[in-house]
């Protein structure tokens, strides 16, 4: 058992979570959800989606929301981008003092999914590829490789490991150093999980692999688990396992939302591993979210409570 | 890596799963679902309580339930005990010809959840269950013992090792060879499950260990892979994750189901562990559970698919 004394979580409500909610999020509760986010000590936080405004509306409004958030030093504040206008619409925030300071980039493993997701084969993919990442460079930003489908697809199945390794190739040889393996709707196990995270360690050592796992069979923590076991300390997870399918496409059946963020840091604290994060708070940040989101969402401990919070002994009766 | 092959699954929604249901299930009902949990393969099956009628009004029919099943060989049909009267029931029920294979005797590692659980201390309990194992050893009783919060309690926070080791032992010393340690109220984490069972296993090897996770934190799975990873074979759970509080006591809050079979053969099958049983038939089951109780629970693969039930491809429309 030797698992990373200290994991970095990514807080992903503000983007993934609430990606595909149909009722807008205003501007306002975006801004304050990502500046209590920080306040609470994410250092690193997916903020925005800078997806065209007709295919997401949700984030028509990417720029303003960077422009009003208040800044923590040393806090990373990450902008979605799917392609080369996307990654123009970063650069340009960044220029004008308001950007992201790091971008993620997806492809999907699975080409199948790459099609049903953003409309283009692989060979599209990695041919728009090579401008999208230097222009990030160039105009300063870091850039994030995410790898959807990488423990499975909704439409073909299996994944094998080459189909994930192509693409963590492709990103290193590109000097993209920080690779997110996400396991969109849920399909990966913990020893599919363990196997592949350290193959991929073991090819490329110097290579910070982030986890981003989806609840959907409820194995999210069992995979996180898994992860930890051969030395992953970056995870991505949002409050309430916030998330699921696009309006229209169905990815995946039931709740597939991403792992929750307060039953995640939970279990890491009560194993002893530090994430920086108070729990107390991320309980209070939890139904702040559901509060925004105007519903119950899928956490564990917000409705249980921690373990440290005991319960009052029941008055014995004498019977 | 070295999980187990194969793994038995003890199937507990017809007891642990609705002892704590306001609604009575009707005695067709209840053999009904035992049944079919033989018939798809179950082995091990949680079907009664001999608990006072008064006092657990859901099993006021545990002999007619028992008398009532159809018998599979091979399949164990357990009772829970919680006293010498209940022992004394089980008994005669087998000396009739339609007792239970084996029966289940709960202890607390806490003292206090003794208390509030069953009204004793550990000085009575220890009392008492030198004739209950008697009585049921001469009666032809094979015999569970069960620790409840074994991984913590509510009442009182962590367990140490000792807490469980001192029944763990007392119950070997009676050549009791089938321990179950729950985590009564999900307060486990994979770490702590690791080493409990290892030490538990080390110092006792040739025991039957028995792990009987709640999910009320939502680390059910993960802490079946960690328990799975020292050599633990053998796991209780219920379909669609059912199990709760006793009305009028408050042991946990939020959902604190047992984990939920569908979704732990789901991720054990994936995992290449055999347990014998058919996923396609346990998402049946599943559903005929929850059209039994009358609500929805909380399995995930139920509503989710198994990883093998692939999605169709949305048809491209060209753009």
């Amino acid at each position: 058992m030797n698992f990373p004394s200290r994991v970095t979580i990514c807080e992903c409500a503000a983007r993934d979570g609430i990606q595909h909610e149909v009722a807008f999020v205003s501007t306002h509760d975006k801004v304050s959800l990502i500046d209590q986010f920080s306040d609470a000590g994410f250092k690193r936080i997916e903020a925005t989606s800078f997806s065209h405004p007709s295919r997401v509306p949700q984030f028509k409004d990417a720029e303003e929301v960077l422009r009003l958030i208040h800044r923590l030093p040393g806090v990373h504040y990450k902008g979605t981008c799917v392609n080369a206008k996307a990654v123009g619409r970063a650069v340009a925030a960044l220029r004008d003092g308001h950007g992201p300071t790091e971008i993620s980039v997806v492809v999907s493993a699975s080409e199948a999914h790459s099609l049903v997701n953003i409309g283009k084969t692989h060979a599209e993919v990695r041919a728009d590829l090579d401008g999208i990442i230097e222009l990030a460079f160039n105009g300063g930003l870091r850039v994030v490789g995410t790898i959807a489908t990488a423990f499975g697809c909704p439409f073909v199945g299996a994944i094998g490991l080459e189909g994930v390794m192509q693409w963590v190739q492709f990103f290193t040889e590109r000097n993209v150093g920080q690779i997110c393996l996400a396991d969109t709707t849920g399909m990966g196990d913990p020893l599919l999980v363990e196997r592949r995270c350290a193959e991929i360690r073991d090819r490329f050592p110097d290579l910070r692999l982030i986890a981003h796992f989806h609840d959907t069979r409820g194995r999210a923590l069992a995979n996180v688990v898994a992860a930890l076991r051969v030395g992953v300390d970056h995870f991505d997870s949002a409050f309430g396992g916030l998330g699921g399918n696009p309006p229209g496409i169905e990815y995946s059946r039931g709740e597939t939302g991403n792992v929750a963020t307060e039953d995640l840091v939970a279990m890491l604290t009560d194993m002893g591993i530090d994430t920086g994060l108070e729990l107390d708070r991320l309980v209070e940040l939890a139904h702040l979210v559901e509060r925004t989101i105007g519903r119950q969402l899928h956490g564990r401990v917000a409705r249980a409570g921690l373990t440290g919070d005991l319960l009052p002994r029941p008055v014995q009766d004498g019977s």
